[in-house]
């Protein structure tokens, strides 16, 4: 059995899987998109990427093309068929196929891609000594709250980090603040042991991983402050990490070449990563697929 | 004959034109474009296209997929045969197909897509008695002078500009100054007479036809200051005007519902959207096509 995409209604070969010339998302960014993370045969944190996915289709008047309900249960179809255990799905909304033209088409109906990946080792483990980070300009555009897929500022990020060595990218506003990663959110554990992470305004999108961490830690009696802060607060602070869908909770050691802390993974990043590990493999299994 | 488009290599009926799920241009908007007018069967300022497309492509090292000999040969085969007399083409390139990973693959070819439009007439005409612009806010992301098809900002800018009943939508920056139109590039006749338009750095996007239409200005007395201006300078100034590939020139007699100098199209606007207009039909014709 090939890898099957889902496009439009239809289950087809990945190889096979095409979206028409003039589709929006291709001429337009206009469009939304997810990535859902498979541990165990079930997905992660799926309540918060479905309600996401909600809010950023709402920011832009893209009708959803499906209820919940319908899509919840061609994501579980989409990872059995593929016989995807441990890895992701990607889901893109796109507000459909229409002859150019920058305002909203008003008869169209939206146009949906899903993709799964498998991954050896779930999830994708980071080096033991922690990953390292290059700070780069803020160049995005105003609405970082909404996952749309106008994405390029965080490809030439990811690039430059790809070519620094780096593991990701941390975006530096205007002001020297550290605004997240160009995938994934950015948090440090300051001088005394509390967590900091910037608060979820349009500034940053608000990431479904990193609030579930946020509840683990905040179970655990860690106190959380959701406020900016600076590269050289980062330098200084006692961790620093970074938190995705596809990543899960990952120490960050070194920002620009320069060590966090002691330079080794800190000891609240490392336990966050195990205990969200556990709480991953504790999700709900789809419908009918027995891990 | 259906209308062709032309993808990858092959001329194919536009209904049937389509491109992978993981082209890079519907996943990141990795991607750039340029549209160019044709007239009386030629393509209209088809130089500073070409090389405004080439500073797009090299600023993201996006590899050409042809050389521009062989580019140019396709458009205007594409032209020739959907037999476009007036009308435009669209021309997209992306850093083409590849697994879903932010930073640059590095095996993969450029994508690349044309399609065509006819127009009944050309250029697409304006009112009579001008058009009417909203301002909204500039949400952009900092890499404006490069023709991606990041635009999901525009799209948002087009249709708060047709739900007001505006032809367009001027952007303005924190300060309060208007960077450009949605799709074009905005310009004053200020209180003495001099032709100002936004210097063309990194905020707003280097205008072929703009250009164009300041060398016609040039060449006729005019005095053209390149600066930023106000929506309130705007206002206040003699006349307003817009210039993009699709619309050539076009009178702007209202800006938030407020008029402009009288309320009705300027002298120099008008004198100018001729010029240019004839210009246009002063372009060589493709090769091998007689109008």
């Amino acid at each position: 059995m090939p890898r099957l995409a889902y496009v439009n209604g239809r289950f087809i070969p990945h190889a096979s899987a095409f979206v028409h010339i003039e589709d929006r998302g291709y001429q337009f960014a206009d469009a939304v998109y997810e990535v859902v993370a498979v541990q165990d045969g079930a997905f992660v944190d799926l309540p918060g990427h479905l309600e996401r996915l909600r809010y950023s289709l709402g920011e832009l008047r893209i009708r959803p093309p499906l209820g919940l309900p319908a899509l919840t249960l061609i994501m579980h179809d989409l990872v059995r068929r593929n016989r995807i255990r441990d890895g992701s799905l990607y889901l893109q909304i796109t507000r459909g196929v229409a002859p150019r033209d920058f305002k909203f088409p008003t008869a169209t109906k939206s146009a949906i891609v899903m993709t799964t990946r498998r991954r050896p080792t779930a999830p994708v483990r980071p080096p033991a000594d922690g990953v390292a980070v290059v700070t780069v300009p803020e160049l995005r555009w105003a609405r970082r709250d909404i996952k749309s897929t106008s994405l390029l500022a965080q490809v030439l990020a990811k690039q430059q980090a790809a070519e620094a060595g780096a593991f990701e990218a941390w975006m530096v506003d205007p002001d020297g603040f550290v605004t997240e990663g160009a995938s994934s959110n950015a948090w440090i554990v300051d001088r005394n042991g509390v967590l900091v992470t910037r608060q979820a305004d349009r500034s940053i999108l608000k990431g479904v991983t990193g609030n579930a961490i946020a509840g683990l830690a905040a179970g655990r009696g860690l106190e959380i402050e959701r406020r900016k802060f600076s590269v050289a607060e980062a330098l200084n602070a006692r961790e620093a990490f970074l938190t995705s869908a596809t990543t899960f909770c990952v120490p960050v050691t070194r920002i620009d070449l320069q060590p966090v802390g002691d330079g080794r993974p800190g000891p609240v990043a490392t336990a966050l990563g195990r205990h969200y590990l556990d709480y991953a493999g504790r999700q709900e299994p789809p419908f009918g697929w027995a891990p």
